[in-house]
């Protein structure tokens, strides 16, 4: 048996970041900025008032002064002349402050009658002024290798990118195998189950930012398996689930290996999910998870999800696991590295106490694998330990 | 002024849960469950073996113990007859136990010679079979109201559910309004700025899971206001940006209310974000949000969100949030709750130095929303603070 830690460096020699490919602006939320992106201009782009009020020489402020209103600037309507002595412009939030102008007395501290204000204030420390490029100045970049948050999309905007370059989704094929699946919503026979793990893949892998291509699922046979194979076409890897273990009919490394895979095939000291097959085949990599529900998605959460924000440029150092205390004591470890289905709530983390690989029913329930390292000591509540929120 | 959860009980007045509509199961994940969904039969179907190996009469294990073979359980295709006494069927995971076996030794601890085998193991406590229904049973129901997870994608496909009962998608139109402003990618005025509210807002609502439809801007006259509103046409909620304090020229709010709104206007005690705008328009309910960048995102986090959420039937409970130690002290906080971008790092969190509203690229760095309370006393560094994670 081989450590997760190890066997997820070997899945990473299978992939590489992916090539990548321009969007529109509105179409990049939750895409992998593929490379920096610079601003081509200052924010703002010219000294901005950041109140309603009056532009005037901050030379001249005092209580009971008085101006003569000149004129306004307004957002998008800037004030063409030059504040002189005596002299103020009416200015708006985000309007340009007009040449001769240093200071903007908020209204709500100015008298104004006709054409002309006084100032009624007694508090003049802030000019309400955003110097041009406060923000950002034209050539700053937001860098590359980061997933694209909504404030990110802001900044973009306003930096005036209306394309950005992302790193290609990674195309993902699932292939299900196995006489005992129907597809959800067919009628299965008296021996027979429905697929899960496919669908359950497929929401984990586009949640991801990958797409999941789903194919047929494949038969006991090696002319079904053959035909599934050629269907995976040039996808950047090939998951296939279940039939990877070593019982007289786990048809699909042999398959694999007659259509030319250099294979590997790894015993992973994790629970759920030990047996684990990968390797490539006609130049796509490959990963084979286990049938079972549970396991499948386990290791859906452990490795294919590394594999993927490893495809769209984000490294392979992996999200940092989230600490929580213990509601309920956990009794000793064996040699296999656990992740249990637990429930976060407050700052506690409880496993469910039926970890049986076959319970979808606890897995729903679940939002967090509780990771128990191999052979930890029994943990008392209150203690500290990882999980990874799901 | 009126606190942050009185504006927000006044915004959930103007919305309410939406109808429901049906989609493919593969299309289920991240929508909302509209209903219970139950089981249309057990799972397992059948009792069926965790492991392979060899189906047997439990009276019948001990060590040495022989058994003759005759037949074979496949997942898919299981043995019709029946195992009578010193009689065994070779059996696979997730195959049917036959009639007449109640027990699977693991092909590991077995002897096969021809058609016989001889128990070579010590250990006989696991039987190794999953019971009938041992992850539910028909009827058991998957609850509505929730937001459906890769895990939840698995269970209804292991329940047979083909067909999807989610809330149907709230329709945001966003509606930016400006003289000012100028799309990304466009060529700004020398008074202008490019927009980026609208962008950031629409990754935001996407990313809740509703859709977000783009107005053009609309210009600073009554006429493009009423061209503008025109086309919101049978939104769920429209969300104008700017335009919506009490400058000379606001034109939002007085366009609205000529439109026959119910206007309310609040003075909400929140950094950034004071005005906001809210009411009914020919039916449908609208939000106005301040027109400065980070203030409007984060109006978006803290009032947006929570009314997508309650129409897309999660409730109005919101989101609990987390707390953090703080990595530096804070100061005294004002008469208004203040959401400081912030960062997370480990389990420490630590807000920016400037938290000027009009920058976003601080916005952009910041991975929480540090909330402080109204008149929060000054904190040391250490201290446990409240965060929202955006």
């Amino acid at each position: 048996m081989i450590p997760v830690a190890e066997a997820r460096q070997r899945l990473f020699d299978l992939v590489a970041p992916l090539g990548s490919e321009t969007v529109p602006l509105a179409e990049a939320a939750g895409r992998v900025l593929a490379g920096d992106v610079a601003a081509t201009r200052d924010q703002p782009p010219f000294a901005a008032s950041s109140m309603d009020g009056y532009a005037v020489k901050r030379a001249e402020v005092e209580r009971d002064a008085m101006f003569r209103v000149v004129g306004e600037s307004a957002a998008g309507h800037g004030f063409s002349g030059r504040v002189g002595p005596g002299e103020t412009v009416r200015i708006f939030t985000g309007a340009p402050v007009p040449d001769g102008a240093d200071f903007v007395v908020i209204q709500e501290e100015v008298a104004r009658r006709g054409e002309v204000i006084t100032l009624t204030g007694d508090d003049y420390r802030n000019a309400n002024i955003r110097p041009r490029g406060a923000d950002f100045r034209s050539g700053t970049a937001l860098p590359g290798g980061r997933r694209l948050a909504p404030g990110d999309i802001a900044l973009l905007a306003s930096m005036n990118i209306g394309t950005v370059p992302v790193t290609r989704r990674p195309v993902l094929a699932l292939l299900a195998t196995g006489d005992e699946l129907v597809m959800p919503g067919d009628t299965p026979g008296p021996d027979q189950i429905v697929a899960s793990n496919s669908f359950g893949l497929k929401a984990m892998i586009e949640d991801l930012g990958a797409s999941a291509r789903m194919l047929p699922i494949a038969r006991d046979t090696e002319n079904s398996l053959r035909t599934a194979f050629d269907l995976a076409g040039d996808a950047d890897l090939l998951v296939t689930i279940g039939g990877a273990s070593v019982g007289d009919h786990d048809l699909v490394g042999r398959v694999a290996v007659d259509l030319g895979m250099e294979q590997a095939f790894y015993k992973v000291a994790m629970r759920p999910g030990k047996p684990l097959m990968a390797g490539r085949l006609r130049g796509t990599a490959m990963i084979g998870l286990p049938g079972n529900p549970v396991s499948a998605m386990v290791c859906g959460h452990v490795f294919l999800a590394p594999m993927i924000r490893l495809m769209l440029g984000l490294g392979a150092d992996l999200p940092p696991l989230r600490q929580a205390r213990l509601a309920a004591p956990l009794g000793q470890n064996g040699p296999r590295e656990h992740y249990m289905r637990a429930l976060i709530e407050g700052d506690a983390v409880r496993a469910f106490d039926n970890q049986d690989s076959s319970l979808l029913t606890v897995l729903s329930q679940a939002n967090a694998l509780l990771i128990r390292p191999p052979g930890d000591a029994p943990r008392d509540a209150g203690e500290t330990v990882d999980y990874l929120p799901i």
